[in-house]
């Protein structure tokens, strides 16, 4: 597949966007007129530049309201369209995306449309220039794909063509399917964008909203695999208005657009797989015409166009380890102990300790980040990727996850253009694959074990797994049940993508949660077993801007936490309290509306409060749970899920925001 | 006016959110319930602390899905209910908001919810409680104020009113007039927000995008006024959930809150004052009934409710001056003496110089800022409450005004809470009034003259204003065309309804402008007859968090500049390019498609490119304009506007942006 994007889609100036694209390692380029006009480059200097980057210039874009126009406007279009030529031809580029009117569109009549853009795709061929007409879902009168192509079949010049988008496709709900009987050969471009589903106005909409492949939650795949089926085989490029992407680092962006496309490729060559053509079809006109789509019936590997293939993995089955990263560790230990957490002891070569409650393992580690930010300052489970100076109070530093094969996991990550993170490790340890997150935090691939063991336990202590008597301790079933990760606000969509694509996690619809500093938006990731839960939280913006940054803007100003399920919270609880833990105090008044909203039996409701627990309930099911405080930037929760219940508490987020910004205040204040 | 606001609006704990109310000067607040969930005072320390904080506790919200459920349900909603009707006394507090049914109303029959409705208010008076029964716009059954009008009417209990919101009203774009003919004993509450016209799904626009009374496009005066003459006299309350401020300072929130209700009153005293009501109508439910109306067929005097009027001003009539502040200001004069700028000399007293073309005046105030940010480090124009260390490189620090009346002016601003900032001044000089507008630049009013001089220039230099010959040079005719200053994002609506309302602004609808860092949003504010023209930028978010700070959090970032418009363009280019004048250099690819837009002819248009004029045109004229390079954070504009064009150029400023951009970050590189 060839891939592409728009300049548009990316932040700074023309010269940086084509360096950043080149480095992310795209085919080609649509050239944003904006983004020429704006450049002190010559039309010669961005030729001699693409060269030298080793980009095609796919595309000239955007020519606006053209058609459908009273005469003496047209002679006017048509003047302008030449001058474009003429700036074309100097780019070395020969096409150009002509959208359909929205603005000076007077006649509503297909007849006069389609003389006109014959006489468009005349000029066009006078100049040896093609035309990639475009419908726009708002557009005045042409604003449906079917409706260009009909146009495109009506004029039937070589020098016109139709431009395929996907959202102004799917934005108008519209079937992909006809797009398989349209002549390869008048596909002359095909635009791919994502986005989340939006009650707004189409134009704000696709303006402002567009995301990457994968962040959102139009079916791309399925759009592609009618496009693959169709025969075409020129560039997919991304066309990507967001808000955000044009503020981001360009070089980071390009990056993230780039993995995108890698994840659509291989999407679509799922959906054709899963979705062959039934035989009676397969005679259509790619199939026929010799220069289209081959023959369709069988496997996808008979289209023309050639798709790139990754890796395969299956979804992680568990969490193996979580890692947390303090220079001061005291009250780490303190808070796992009271919590019931076993002290494993030391790891034999490196500074951390294991602390463990049934499988779930937390390791805790001392070693200060090196310096130069390679792997002499070796953590258990990754490297000293994180910068000097950041993580010196308690904050979360690496996940591990169970996966079937950490060696392919590696791979396909890798080939997303994940950032790697080796683990040093003496001669008999354990080698963990690794890369880095976008939020910076160590994802680890571990070999996951039927009988929920760590193999790399024996590097620690005595070199046994801590196993407590099975019913002697309230914790002994325990297991990482989610965790909580802040994510910067200009990189959310990126994480997205990177959890699904990476590590094959399953999005869930976001919620909006509530705090006495703004709603914090809470994106689940899963896998379909629910073995993985994480959680994407964005903070709002004050968070960030107020917290201190170090050198790459990536620290996060916002808690996170760690989840542990256990079978018997109260239990748990009271074994806590007996212990002195310092619990996250409920306010009495959510006791009241608790006993208000569920009328719930006295005794329990009084053993809630005594042990400061949170309750929800839904159709499928009860959740009880209580929180630590909070070091550093981190905090623990324990959690009961009775029943089938799926959540994660979200009617009790608001407390637990308030009653964390009230302790943070209160420490402010007395310092 | 009773005047209230809703806990839901603003950031931080209850006892934050209570504090800020209060020293706001709000007459009552309504408790949200979460906010009272969430918080470790008891109902009895609320309401204690409120009357100590001289707040009456004027409503108890939400309490949702109670009507139009089954019987079983029903039963369940009034336990519900009675739980918080215990609670609301031991808040002292006797209204509840109670929302139409969206989630779990399944039945659709007003005979049945009237009588649901009635068994409510039963049990409200049982507990010497009432019910303000709410039409939400996207309720599943009820969404209309009427409808919620009607069945109060039809359950016709004293312990069930109807409560207005004007966004659940006017999002729905419903007629306000019938609620002139309510029983005002039947409305027990009114709640006002503003909103921008956006075309969104109305539950989100409701819940992340409402404004203050004047930041947004409705039209709250005539739903006041109707509200007024259905004779309500019960709190006006403030339920604005907008996702901005709930991050904001908490204090300045709450003042910004204040005025906008300073501002409604005001205004719907003149929607009532303009619309007065037919005699024929004056005999309604109202007028008739004793308790409620008056005589409506005079002035808004007769009204039940008091409308506080503040002192009224027209709009300004022009600039008086711009004022730059600078520790260097070497670069400052270079530039504006090649503009054309002649120096006027210095100030007789202060450490400031005045430079002026026509009537265009800038004044450069070299004085450090006084570090105890009071009036020892007086400016020409005013004080030195800027902040120690800021503004050091070259800054937009003072705006004056031409007004009719200063004294009368300065009080209506003081009145709306505006900051004050007095000018320290030698016995004879002229004595500014000025405040300080949310982004700190501060606003001076000054007494217009009929010739366009003004008498405070004579503290300058020889005593005289230098008038260049007619037409002697280029700029004779020279004035403030218009001024552009940065946003903070997190005050960018406060400060459209603190012009709005301080300064009788109109603002426009806004742009957005394309930048490499960003989009820009651009919002225009007027007088009518243009003679002020002021644009307020809001620049991306990392523009912001990318700045250094300082102890305000009010550090821009971002290029602020000053436009002046002169009679021949040209010629003024011609002249500055002869001084040595550093040009914005506008880059080649501009001019090719200014040629392919406009088919300009070939000597005009060598002329723009031989000067970097930028050009645009419209159906009512044209726009000719350069800009100078920057310096600190500040640059100029010449503009020369033919016929009736009424806009900015802003076609052309992503190329501004762009150019900008390139020239920063080229500084950076040579660093």
């Amino acid at each position: 597949m060839r891939t592409g994007i728009a300049t548009v889609c990316l932040s700074g100036t023309l010269r940086e966007k084509m360096q950043a694209c080149a480095i992310a390692g795209f085919d080609g380029i649509e050239i944003f007129e904006q983004d020429l006009v704006t450049s002190p480059l010559s039309p010669e200097d961005v030729r001699k530049m693409a060269a030298d980057l080793g980009l095609t210039l796919d595309l000239y874009q955007p020519f606006r309201d053209f058609d459908s126009v009273p005469e003496d406007l047209l002679a006017a279009n048509l003047r302008r369209a030449g001058a474009k030529f003429k700036l074309m031809s100097r780019l070395g580029l020969d096409t150009i995306l002509v959208c359909s009117n929205v603005a000076t569109a007077a006649i509503d009549d297909d007849e006069l449309r389609a003389s006109q853009l014959a006489r468009l795709a005349a000029l066009a061929g006078d100049h040896g220039m093609k035309v990639a007409y475009e419908a726009l879902a708002w557009g005045k009168y042409v604003n449906d794909y079917g409706h260009a192509h009909r146009l495109v079949d009506m004029v039937d010049h070589p020098s016109l063509g139709t431009c395929l988008d996907s959202f102004h496709i799917l934005s108008r709900d519209a079937d992909t399917a006809p797009i398989e009987g349209f002549d390869p050969k008048k596909i002359f471009f095909v635009q791919v964008a994502d986005a989340p589903k939006l009650s707004l106005d189409v134009l704000s909409w696709s303006r402002h909203y567009r995301v990457f492949p994968g962040e959102g939650q139009f079916d791309l795949a399925k759009f592609m695999g009618h496009v693959v089926r169709a025969g075409y085989t020129g560039p997919v490029s991304l066309e990507v208005f967001n808000d955000v992407f044009r503020q981001s680092d360009v070089e980071r962006t390009a990056v993230d657009a780039m993995r995108s496309l890698i994840w659509l490729e291989e999407q679509t060559a799922k959906w054709l797989d899963a979705n062959p053509v039934p035989a009676a079809e397969g005679a259509g006109r790619g199939g026929s015409d010799g220069s289209g789509g081959a023959t369709r019936a069988a496997g996808r590997r008979r289209y023309p166009m050639e798709l790139a293939t990754l890796p395969q993995v299956a979804e992680p089955a568990g969490f193996n380890f979580a890692e947390v990263r303090a220079a001061d560790t005291a009250s780490l230990e303190t808070l796992l102990g009271q919590l019931g957490f076993a002290f494993n002891g030391r790891h034999r070569t490196k500074n951390v300790q294991l602390w463990t409650m049934g499988h779930a393992r937390v390791i805790i580690n001392e070693q200060p980040p090196a310096a130069d930010g390679t792997a002499e300052g070796a953590s258990a489970s990754g490297t000293g990727t994180v910068n000097p100076g950041t993580a010196i109070a308690p904050a979360i530093s690496a996940l591990g996850f169970d996966v079937d094969s950490p060696v392919i996991a590696a791979a396909r990550a890798q080939q997303l253009k994940a950032p790697a993170v080796p683990r040093k490790s003496q001669a008999d340890e354990e080698i963990f694959q690794g890369f880095a997150a976008p939020d910076s935090t160590e994802i680890f691939l571990c070999q996951g074990s039927p009988d929920g063991t760590a193999a790399w336990t024996r590097e620690f202590g005595e070199g046994l797994e801590v196993a407590p008597a099975a019913g002697a301790t309230p914790g002994h079933g325990a297991v990482i049940d989610h965790v909580n990760l802040a994510q910067p606000w200009q990189h959310f969509d990126e994480a997205v993508l990177f959890y699904t694509s990476a590590l094959a996690l399953e999005p869930q619809p976001y919620a909006e949660v509530a705090s006495p500093t703004g709603l914090v938006r809470s994106q689940v990731m899963l896998t379909e077993d629910r073995g993985v839960r994480l959680v994407l939280n964005l903070a709002p913006l004050l968070q960030h801007s107020a917290g201190p940054a170090d050198g790459t803007g990536q620290r996060r100003t916002y808690q996170e936490h760690i989840a542990f399920a256990v079978d018997d919270l109260v239990a748990t609880a009271r074994a806590a309290r007996d212990r002195g833990l310092d619990f996250l105090r409920i306010p009495a008044n959510y006791y009241e509306d608790l006993d208000a909203r569920f009328g719930l039996d006295p005794d329990f409701l009084a053993t809630l409060r005594e042990l400061n627990l949170l309750y929800d309930r839904d159709a499928d099911g009860e959740f009880l749970h209580f929180y630590t405080a909070t070091v550093g930037s981190v905090f623990f929760e324990m959690v009961e899920r009775r029943g089938a219940y799926d959540g994660y508490g979200a009617p009790n987020a608001p407390v637990r925001h308030a009653v964390q910004y009230d302790h943070l205040h209160q420490l402010k204040l007395t310092i």
